[in-house]
């Protein structure tokens, strides 16, 4: 058992998701949380229903001696409030976001104690009074380390996301805002265009019983628009981009059907695209240990987290120990065992020495 | 306690839809089944397990002596099939479908003894081993009678369909294929565009963990290549037109977000439309009884039914009493209380008398 990775952490935003961060860092974490929100209502809920122990004022009074910053803003507001944890923060705490876009925020955050983050977790309900401890049991959350990053703090972030039961995952930040373009902003715009067309077609003279796969392709629609607004506008290029992809494919499809062409070919190759999506992340499995030796200097742990996630190969655990003058250290890295070998010749071309 | 709608069924092609009717019929409905299949094992499957009670050679033979026969073949197989149940079924005899398309079918079997169905019930998995008798509980079971349709018939049809659980809609057969393309055809298709465009995007190098709306959104990707071929190609023209109108709402959001306008009241009007649309069909409540005076000819009782239809309102059963003479009749109608009044003056409207 090594020691709890932060014993004191400050939560900037207490609703849902800032809320579940304090609630699990307290009870699944071992952590002293003090909390601030700007709605000084859901704070006094928030210690009330003892989701924090403490109701800061000021964000800086909340940062004062924290070990690590939870940012939990809206989008939109996030480089700002960032901006304030790192002026009010020491220079050995670490600051982390949980936005769900992640270029702007660490293009506007550069500095060795910010690591981008991400939870892949909510629910319909907002505000603190859903905030639940195992909101996160099991979630991807990426980290979205870079070349500025402090090897220890980018551990310290890892540790405390996968103390509250989710399962960190490096990404780099024009990466992670490609995948989740794909894999989460289209989704909902196309939810939000066939809910639409449906409700206009009908002119809402008579709406239809309507089987399971319309509710289930239209389950995002229309969710939270002033939070989603910011989102899409956050990932604008990259959602260009998939809204460009996605045109692409529906006029080529929409052009095969018109001139009476067969689409079973299509309909099959979806199917092996759906099985081969649908077997990721179930993997599991043994773990082997990686030892390597590295400098102590920003953006080297960054540097082989994201070499790794580059090679779809996850840290499921990280633990870092410098050397007693400070100049150097070791960090372990638990990966799948069958992806060991292949991690020893990533990390070892990157020249440094791996036991 | 009326008596039961068909005391003798026979059931064409007894695959997933086709065995759960024939279960459903004998054991729901109290009727005795005789099935037909193309392919013979799934036949004696079919009978080993008692789906059905007997199995017959040939469809002619399966349809000799049937009160009603429902034919459960593939879209493409239905025109050919129908018209063989037809030409072997008695001038008593109602012939039904349970094809995702109707336009085509209903247009090809031009008969008073013939209505178009198609009950909203499916499965990922198919063939005769997963027949369930509840599989159509409480699901939308659409009737699309035409004006060649017998009164008489389609009341057995109806009452049928409500006796293996179901809720019998009626609608036109055109309407219900536009209805279709909307609420199922365009969502299959945008959830083969949605998985290939993560599956290309990605190389097949780095599959990601997602979040549930990308689970959500593509649940019916790549379903059954042969079958959803033939409904793409079974409903073309609506579907079309449906691609041509998700594929204007996406180029204009696409602009929008380009030229950096906020999509927040896109996204509030979105959620709007979800909530309209998912208040449908929870009503229930009390319901009325209309008796309506009408001649006995095909297509006026239909015509009764599509005109409620076409204004929002659904009959719940339905009961038909002819005349001693044979030349007239009584029909029942029971339709939400709420919307009785209405009822009653578009039923005068048509010219009939109504208590």
């Amino acid at each position: 058992m090594t020691a709890p990775p932060a014993s004191r952490v400050a939560v900037l935003g207490v609703g849902l998701i800032g809320g579940s961060v304090a609630l699990a860092a307290r009870l699944r974490a071992g952590a002293h949380v003090t909390g601030w929100d700007p709605d000084g209502a859901a704070l006094a809920e928030a210690l009330e229903a003892r989701v924090v122990d403490a109701a800061a004022r000021e964000p800086a009074e909340a940062v004062a001696g924290a070990d690590l910053v939870v940012v939990a803003a809206p989008v939109a507001a996030l480089p700002a409030m960032v901006a304030t944890a790192l002026a009010a923060a020491g220079p050995e705490t670490a600051v982390t976001d949980v936005g769900s876009t992640k270029s702007a925020i660490v293009a506007a955050s550069v500095d060795e104690r910010f690591v981008g983050g991400h939870p892949l977790a909510g629910a319909e309900a907002t505000g603190v009074r859903h905030a639940r401890a195992d909101l996160f049991e099991d979630a991807t959350w990426y980290l979205t380390p870079t070349s500025a990053t402090s090897g220890l703090l980018l551990e310290r972030v890892h540790r405390f996301t996968a103390a509250l039961g989710a399962v960190p995952t490096h990404v780099d930040p024009a990466e992670h805002d490609r995948l989740m373009a794909a894999v989460s902003h289209l989704p909902h715009v196309v939810a939000n265009v066939l809910v639409a067309q449906v409700a206009e077609a009908l002119g809402g003279e008579r709406l239809p019983p309507t089987g399971p796969s319309f509710r289930d392709a239209t389950r995002v629609a229309g969710a939270n628009p002033a939070l989603w607004a910011q989102i899409y506008a956050g990932n604008r290029d990259a959602l260009v981009e998939r809204l460009d992809d996605a045109l692409g494919r529906l006029r080529d499809v929409r052009d095969q059907l018109a001139a009476g062409e067969s689409l079973e070919a299509w309909q099959a190759a979806a199917g092996e695209h759906r099985r081969a999506l649908l077997e990721v992340g179930l993997t599991g499995g043994p773990r082997t240990e990686l030892r390597v030796a590295v400098p102590n200097r920003p953006g080297v742990v960054a540097d082989l987290a994201l070499t790794l996630a580059r090679a779809g190969i996850n840290i499921s655990d990280m633990s870092l120990s410098p050397s007693p003058d400070g100049t150097s250290g070791v960090v372990a890295l638990w990966v799948a065992q069958d992806a060991a070998a292949r991690a020893h010749g990533l990390v070892a071309d990157l020249g440094f020495a791996v036991t």
